[in-house]
Formats: structure tokens, C-alpha cells, sequence
């Protein structure tokens, strides 16, 4: 079992991924790059800088983070570290899941067996019944489950299952229920259930983050399952996520008369599993144990790692630093390229070439691809993290 | 293209299909080993002497057969036999096809592409409006649509599909709609689409005679589309028989809190696609061109054929017919064995054997399986034909 961090670390980890252009997986690239957090901050204006960036990049104060914690404990709430023993281990196996979150309820849930039930927002009154019904069941079957605190499907799926435990993901700052109907759910989960979320206290959700926080929800748990969805529904993003993450894609049938069903039958079309009641779920996910900590801890979030290069040879014709950058550029595209590729071409240092990614990385211009290889965004395309 | 029968030989037809005793596989195997219907008439009373039977075989008389071509070309029908270029070329193709069958009607229907609509008796005002919308789509679409006139799905997909062309398969005979409700609509695709049956002129439909009648629905049709049906349904029944056939099994889904969706959704679960329209069904269908004739006419029916073991040795020690009959009896069990091995082990010839055979057939007591091969049914188990 990984220990947890220390406080000084913690505050670091917060800094860190609350600074401008660090996202989840350049977060992790920093991290094994140098080590700590600590050692990424010092590091970090100066990366930024050769990064080609317009402006400096804005690094969190320490005042920032110190504030978002006594705010969060104020609230009777935590900060999990992915590095932290309750970290669930089924989101840590998950691409792009956050190093941090924010909880504020029971994070013992997080240990346990869970269950994403998702859906319409403007479900019928037999979808909400439906969708309550299965959630209380796999509830008593000993599931968590898990969704992401919308009108219709979500808060049926969470009022379901509040007696036996759920948790809710989201958005926006973990003190923001959203939509503001939902505060009075929002507080029974936080008493009786947890309530999670990726951004920073006070964080107001905007359309961007909710993909983010659907990508949580599908990466927490064993399988989803998608009641009453529209096509082109946020409900389709999350089980497309859960696919993606190698989960269990289901999905309940309705009339092809009720627009509300289009989705959820064509998941099904498409190879989703057709499930009628918490049984189908149970049935179907029986054989897959409980993921253990100890399997998934830090291993693996889909993030590839930045190779060492041990054991390739160092550059043979000195150029100068910027002049190297400019042919690694050069060398790169929109088509990926292995980086062992990029390596041989450059005829760069590997401790070199590492710092050169990372730059790019932090300038919003690189994207990692499966099999440890990167690819230059377009201009337009470069993400705003 | 076969030629169609002489009048002699069509009698001769009805009347060893309407003999007791004789199923659509025995009637194909005594045509097999006779050439004609007229000469395995001759033979009948002899095989079925042989054969163990308790009481002799009631042959159909001649007159019977005669009074039942009046009668049909009264009502202004004819009939279809197996041999005849009409014949439908996909029903030929499927198991257990009837070698005749009574046509009210137009029978250039049975030359083009058919879907099986079949579905809930009590089906819902959804469900019904659905499947007549799906029945007139694919009907603008170039289908012919295919059920069992019965109340609920079946009458919704007939009358959606009446401009179009339907064709409605009767459990009992042909002058028999039922149940009685459904008698307008019977006079309505008698005049523009087409009746089938292949029970006699008069005859009542009785419970086994709805399996029958599934059967020629699925093996009618390039696919079964399942609307609305409960679990353990005879809808079920044709989509598993559709599915045997090697035809495509769809299903419309719908809410697992209504019963009469279970079963259709069951089959999703199970395999069969998913289908929420006629372009769905329409688009899964595309790539299989309509059948020709001259592609399955008389060529398969799955029946197995008889061999005719003409390189195998014959019987080396002569025996009594009645010894050696016995010998076959005991090399026969419940489990099914190559006739090939059979040959081999009770050294009989090959016509002795084949006739054999044709006697405990006939007696009920015979049942083939794929790959050439036969058991003996125990006696609670005699089909009784």
C-alpha cells in the first residue's frame, strides 16, 4: 500500500495541478519527471518559459492552495491524493482520471464495489421509477452507486441508493451543487453518501467540465448503465468513456416511440448490454471481483510514461538548446510518432528530449497517443487546460 | 425452373400428404424412395404393415382429395406444391417445410422479398401503432410483410401492409380464420394479398397446429421482427425457429416494466438485433439479395436424405426381413447414430435398410437429425402425425 503524502507534499500536489496548463496527465508527466511536486514547482516557470508560451504561466500561490484547504476542512471535507491510500483504485486505473479530488461525506464508499447509473435529465416518471427501483436493489446486492447529481436519471439513482451509499461527482467546486435544485439531495449525499469533484472550491461549472466530471463517474465504477437517454446525450459520453476504459457498457430499452430511448437503444445496438433490472447488472458483473488497491495503485492511468532512454546513445553533433527544440518540432506532426522514433531522428540527449516535450506539453501544443507516442496539436486545436 | 405437377400426381400428392402417418419429412423421404407420389401411395399400405403399427395406416381416399381441390377451387384457391415453380423458394429452403400448402389469393406475392412481422396478442396501443407503421414503411420499402393473422401484432402488421402486400399463414385450413374477430381482415388480404395454410379444407386450428404455423411464418421470410412479446411467447417460438433457419431474429425493445416487452427484449439479450424501424430492418437486410428460385427449389429442405449406399457391400449372412428388421431396432437408441454406422454394423443392403427406416417412420417411432443420423423415440415420445 502506497503512504499517503505529507502536508507539505499535499500542498504541493495542489499547487501543482492548480496551476495553468497542468492538466491530469502533464501533471503526472511532471511528477515522474522530477520526482515531487515540490521539485515540479520549482521547475515550472522556467519549463513555461522555453516552452514558447505567449505569457508567463501562472503558477498556483501558496496562499491559493492553503485557502481551497482550510475551506475544504471548514466544510468538514478532504483532499484525496491519487498518491493516498483512499484513492479509489478503479479511477486510478482510468485514463486521465485527476491526482486530486475534493470529498466530503464517507470516503469509505470509495473501497467498495460500484455501479454508474446515468440518464436523461428530463426522464419520464417511469424512467425515475425504474432507475430508483434498480438503485435501491443494487444497493442491497451491496453495490455503490454512482452518478453525477443531474436532474432526472441521476437523482433518481441517487435517492435509490442513499440508505445503502452513493456518490455523487461534481462538476464544478465541490461546495457548488448544480443545478441548484439538486442542493437538497446534494446535502443528504453529502451527510450520508460522498460527494466528489475535480475542481477547486468555489469553481462555478461550465460546459467543459462536464465531460471531465463524466469521465470521473464511468472511471469509478465496474460498468454503467444508461437509462432514458437522448442521442447525442452527455449519458452516451460517459458509457462511450466507460467502454473506452475497458468497463461495462449497459444500457435499459424503451419504446423506439419515445425519443428519450433513442440512445439508450442504440447503445444497445451497438454492444451495449441490454439489462432490465439490478439482477441483469448483478448477474452480469458477478464474475469481476472487487479491484484491490494494491492492483491498480499508481501503476497505470492510462498516462504513458515518458521513457527513460537508458540505454540510448547521446546526441552526437552539439547544437544549441534552441536550435534542438526547433528540430523536434520539426520532427513532429499531427500524425503520432513513437517517441523512441522522435529519439533517433533528433539525435538528442533522452534527458533532453524529455525536458523538450515536457515544454511542449505545458505550451498546450502536444498530445500523447497510446504506445507512448505524441503528436503536435494544430494552433486552433490546442487545449486550454 | 422445375415443372409443376400433372393433375394426376398433385392428386396423388394431397392424398399421401393428408395419409396418416405422413409428416412433411417422412412424405420427402417416401417420395425419395419411391420417384412419385403415386407409387409410394401403392407402396403405403405394405410399409406401414411392416412397420409394426398397431392399426393399419388410414390411406386418404381419393374421393376425400378430390372434394378438397373442388372445394378450394370453390373459394377460388389452388394449391401449392413443393414441386410447382410458385412454391415459395425461401420456404423451401427452411426445415420442416409443409411440401403443400392451400393459397387464397394473389401467389405472385410469394415471389419477392418478405419480412415476419409477428408479436403479443394483447399487444399495447403503442405496440400496435408501431408495428402498422413498420408494416407500411417496409411494405413503401419493397417488402412483403409476413405474420399469423392473429389478434394484436400479427393483425397490425397484415393491415399496415395491405396496399403493399401481405401474406397471412392460418393455423387451421384455409377456410378457417380465427379467431373469429379477425374475419374481416381475412376477406381483406384473401382479395389483395395472400392466405397460406397448410392443414386440409375444414380443419379446426387446434393447439399443435400454432407451432406449424410459426414455422412457415419464419421460414417464409428473410427475417422475424418480434414486437411486444411476453416471455415464453409464440412469437418466441418463431423467432427461435426464424433463427434456426439461419434468418436474421429482430426485436423491437421497450420498458422492462412492461411484461409484454420482456420476451422481445429477452431475444435482444440473446443475440437478435435490435430494431426501432423499418429503415433498421430495411438497412440489416440490404446486403442479402432476394432468393431465386433456381437457388433453392427442391433441392433442401433439411431433410435429411435417405442414402443410397451404392459403394457399400451388401449383407453378407442372409437373415429373415423380420430378424433383420430387429436388428436395426437394436442398434437404435435415443441417441442419435450415423445411418452410415448403421449400415455397417447390422451388414444389411442398402434398399433394406432404406425401407427399414421408412417403416418406423412411418410408424412414429424414427426421428432424423442433422448430419444423416437417426434415433428411435422412446414410446411416450411418438410424434403422432
Amino acid at each position: 500500500m502506497v503512504e499517503g503524502l505529507d502536508d507539505r507534499e499535499r500542498l504541493a500536489w495542489l499547487r501543482l495541478y492548480r496551476s495553468e496548463g497542468v492538466g491530469s496527465q502533464t501533471f503526472r508527466h511532471l511528477l515522474q519527471s522530477f520526482g515531487s511536486a515540490a521539485a515540479a514547482l520549482d521547475a515550472l516557470p522556467e519549463l513555461a518559459r522555453r516552452s514558447g508560451r505567449e505569457r508567463p504561466l501562472r503558477v498556483c500561490p501558496v496562499a491559493a492552495a492553503e485557502r481551497e484547504l482550510a475551506g475544504l476542512a471548514r466544510l468538514g471535507g478532504r483532499l484525496i491524493a491519487e498518491a493516498d491510500p483512499s484513492y479509489p483504485p478503479l479511477l486510478a486505473a482510468a485514463e486521465g482520471a485527476p491526482p486530486l479530488l475534493s470529498a466530503l461525506g464517507d470516503p469509505g464508499l470509495l473501497g467498495r464495489r460500484a455501479i454508474a447509473l446515468v440518464g436523461a435529465r428530463n426522464a419520464s416518471a417511469n424512467g425515475r421509477l425504474l432507475t430508483e427501483t434498480m438503485a435501491r436493489e443494487l444497493g442491497r446486492l451491496g453495490w455503490v452507486v454512482v452518478s453525477g447529481l443531474a436532474r432526472g436519471i441521476d437523482a433518481a439513482a441517487h435517492r435509490g441508493a442513499l440508505e445503502t451509499g452513493t456518490v455523487a461527482v461534481l462538476a464544478g467546486g465541490i461546495d457548488q451543487p448544480y443545478p441548484p435544485e439538486t442542493e437538497p439531495l446534494y446535502r443528504e449525499i453529502g451527510r450520508g453518501g460522498l460527494l466528489l469533484a475535480e475542481m477547486g472550491l468555489g469553481c462555478v461549472p461550465q460546459a467543459r467540465h462536464f465531460p471531465r466530471r463524466n469521465r470521473i463517474v464511468a472511471g469509478l465504477a465496474l460498468g454503467t448503465v444508461v437509462v432514458e437517454a437522448a442521442t447525442r446525450s452527455g449519458s452516451l459520453i460517459t458509457a462511450r468513456l466507460a467502454g473506452e476504459q475497458g468497463r461495462e457498457v449497459m444500457a435499459v430499452p424503451g419504446s423506439p416511440l419515445d425519443p428519450r430511448c433513442r440512445g439508450a437503444n442504440q447503445l444497445i445496438r451497438q454492444g451495449a448490454t441490454l439489462v432490465e433490472s439490478a439482477a441483469d447488472v448483478d448477474e452480469l458483473l458477478a464474475g469481476i471481483a472487487a479491484p484491490s488497491a494494491d492492483d491498480y495503485m499508481f501503476k497505470n492511468n492510462g498516462v504513458s510514461e515518458i521513457p527513460n532512454f537508458a540505454s540510448q546513445p547521446a546526441e552526437t553533433a552539439p547544437r544549441s538548446p534552441a536550435e534542438a527544440r526547433l528540430e523536434v518540432e520539426r520532427c513532429l506532426g499531427p500524425s503520432p510518432v513513437p517517441v523512441d522514433e522522435l529519439l533517433r531522428q533528433c539525435q538528442l540527449s533522452p534527458p533532453f528530449l524529455r525536458m523538450t516535450l515536457l515544454e511542449l506539453e505545458l505550451a498546450g501544443r502536444l498530445q500523447w497517443h497510446p504506445g507512448n507516442r505524441v503528436s503536435l496539436l494544430a494552433a486552433g486545436m490546442r487545449t486550454p487546460e
